[in-house]
């Protein structure tokens, strides 16, 4: 964002008549405009009396005490930057000391950390995959997971949402060929958990690989769902997660055996070609993770918070700590969170192209972050103003 | 990094044999060291004696006291994460401030950051270029354009180096099409500069679009190489950048005209789809950028001790701040690699597949952030060790 991004239209120079590119821009945003999908960015300030139910910052360990020191102690000792990419200079001490907790938290062998989950998700599918692979991913990924694909060159089959069934009919397709299995311990946008014990049983069967994206999963459920399952440590499973949400920091990790982390060392680009994760955030990232450790309130406040208002909304219970709540159209979902905002709550909403299938929705956080009290306060005004649009 | 990466070799357990997957990823394994090609990290500690002059951190601006403290107070107020994708919540008016800022120094109309330098290079490609689009690369850049185009679908036309004649029958071959031309103004490797006034003027002919990357010319170059030749604020020339080298930080940035970059925020997946950058490595950026702007000496002296070392060594001085120095082989470049650590200097080497014509390189980062005493000492250090080799 800046000068020209706070609602400003651009015009060109006088006389000059626009370029190629230009035409082809204003074309786009035209149609965007037209189709109500212009997105605007709104920057926040450190702290207002909003009630953030948008993020995910779920236990709200980014604003913890312990996050927060510890984030500005590594930033005063090591410094802004880790200077250079994780195979030249720019493997911290820290980042070995987060990767060691990761790993002990997680129930995994070893563990790897990455400037972003973004990263960790492409670094995952581009190392192990090939045009000679074969991919059977979820029909609900994560775009991350979409685009690692695409850049891997691998055979694709997208089976439908949690479809074990179809997961199987993929496998059983292709015997013989190397295959990885995509799936996400808790959906983004509907909330959903995936059936893992029953993938990883396909996997084992079918000699695949079963990767499992827990970016909603660490934190909302401890050590994440792979470990609730009994699958952490499995050789034919393995972890991504992200550093953003739950551990209220930035960056991201794959968990795992130390053969396979051992590969993406030496062949994963965008952990190669890439500056090591910054000390503040690795720091943060590390701090959260012991908070997040030392006892399971936080996620049982998550847990109570869910229940009590999806009941209340008369939607299902999601697995995770995000609230889905289908709305009759993109005006009526952007209306309900403008409404909720005047009443000084923040909820986010999806539109398309951003949901799977194309409902709108509005999307709140159950989060452990804000009081108890502003948490009451947020249900009231969303059982009001939902309430008479559903 | 963790248990099982620090070199002790992972066994199966007892009795079960491999799978597929453990089969394919220890005969990579195999391959690679057979190679001499199998790389380890090698965490660091905050400070040690080294001398370090083997990343990317040009102008010692990660340890600058008003970065270690602008990085610290931003933790300490804003808290560990961003939050949420910047289109939801995470979108934080330090962000703005640092947008501001570079675009203000760089001489644009607008900038856009994003969580890596890769981020940003995915970003503008991704959303620039499809299946419609042509873009014209030049044979040496990063692996991030290189990924971006490839997830583009875009046609792609790939140049020899600096190569503008190349360039201009690409861009004849297909008139009409929507093109993008790739070009890095300082190239990591050989650390040698673009023709961009030539490129820019290719571009301007045949109405494509000119993207440039400055991660290793901006603050080795001030502004950078764009502004220097008088072609930043052009409608057809974008910049992209990193915050992780000469801003000691983390992250990366798109600047360019307020259109291009609300096509950024409304269709750039890595932008959209990941949360955005951490508050101390925002902070951190800022307050770099406000030290290299303060005055030219930092920059000064890079120039000066590059052109001093190149000639010593009796090699060309490179645009940048990074010395390539071929060496007759891999296993030379590793060995007087590890002869200057012995002598307490600390450089960089080049190996397959990381060159893009395959000889093997030390690369000597002439940074400014080290003392003019340790400086004196290293190059005595290269000149005996080089000396003797080449
Ligand atoms: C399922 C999933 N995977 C990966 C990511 C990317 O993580 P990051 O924001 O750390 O890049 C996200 C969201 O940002 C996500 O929701
Ligand atoms: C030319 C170039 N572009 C982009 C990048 C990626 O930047 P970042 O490390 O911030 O992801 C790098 C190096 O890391 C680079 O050398």
């Amino acid at each position: 964002m800046s000068k020209a991004l706070d609602g400003s239209p651009e015009s060109t120079d006088r006389g000059r008549s626009k370029t190629r590119w230009e035409s082809w821009i204003a074309e786009a945003a035209t149609a965007r405009e037209a189709a109500g999908l212009t997105r605007r960015l709104r920057p926040r300030g450190p702290g207002d009396d909003t009630i953030d139910l948008a993020g995910n910052d779920y236990l709200g360990l980014s604003r913890h005490p312990d996050v927060r020191r510890a984030a500005a102690d590594a930033a005063l000792l090591w410094g802004g930057g880790a200077g250079a990419s994780r195979l030249v200079t720019g493997t911290l001490r820290l980042h070995q000391e987060l990767e060691h907790e990761l790993a002990d938290w997680l129930g995994q062998p070893t563990a790897l950390t990455f400037s972003t989950g973004y990263h960790a998700n492409l670094s995952v599918v581009g190392a192990l995959a090939d045009r000679s692979a074969h991919v059977v991913s979820d029909a609900h990924i994560h775009a991350s997971l979409i685009d690692a694909v695409r850049l891997s060159r691998a055979q694709l089959t997208v089976v439908p949402h949690n479809d074990v069934a179809a997961v199987r009919a993929a496998l059983a397709a292709r015997p013989g060929v190397r295959t990885l299995v995509l799936a996400e311990s808790i959906y983004s946008v509907l909330g959903d958990e995936a059936p893992l014990t029953e993938l990883a049983a396909a996997c084992a069967e079918h000699g695949a690989l079963l990767v499992v994206d827990e970016a909603h999963g660490v934190g909302v459920h401890g050590p994440g769902l792979v470990h609730r399952r009994g699958l952490a440590g499995r050789p034919d499973v393995l972890v991504t997660a992200t550093l953003s949400k739950s551990l209220g920091s930035q960056g991201g990790a794959v968990l795992g055996p130390g053969a396979v982390l051992d590969h993406l060392v030496n062949t994963a680009r965008p952990f190669i070609f890439d500056t090591g994760l910054a000390p503040a955030s690795t720091a943060a990232a590390l701090a959260a993770a012991r908070v997040a450790r030392s006892g399971p309130d936080l996620a049982d406040t998550i847990r109570a918070r869910v229940t009590a208002l999806a009941r209340a909304l008369g939607v299902a219970a999601p697995a995770g700590a995000v609230l889905s709540v289908p709305m009759p159209s993109p005006e009526a979902a952007v209306a309900a969170q403008a409404d909720l905002l005047a009443e000084g709550v923040r909820v986010g909403c999806f539109r398309p192209p951003s949901v799977p299938d194309g409902v709108s929705r509005l999307r709140v956080t159950a989060g452990a972050g804000v009081t108890e009290e502003a948490w009451e306060r947020a249900c009231k005004a969303i059982d009001t103003i939902v309430g008479e649009v559903r």
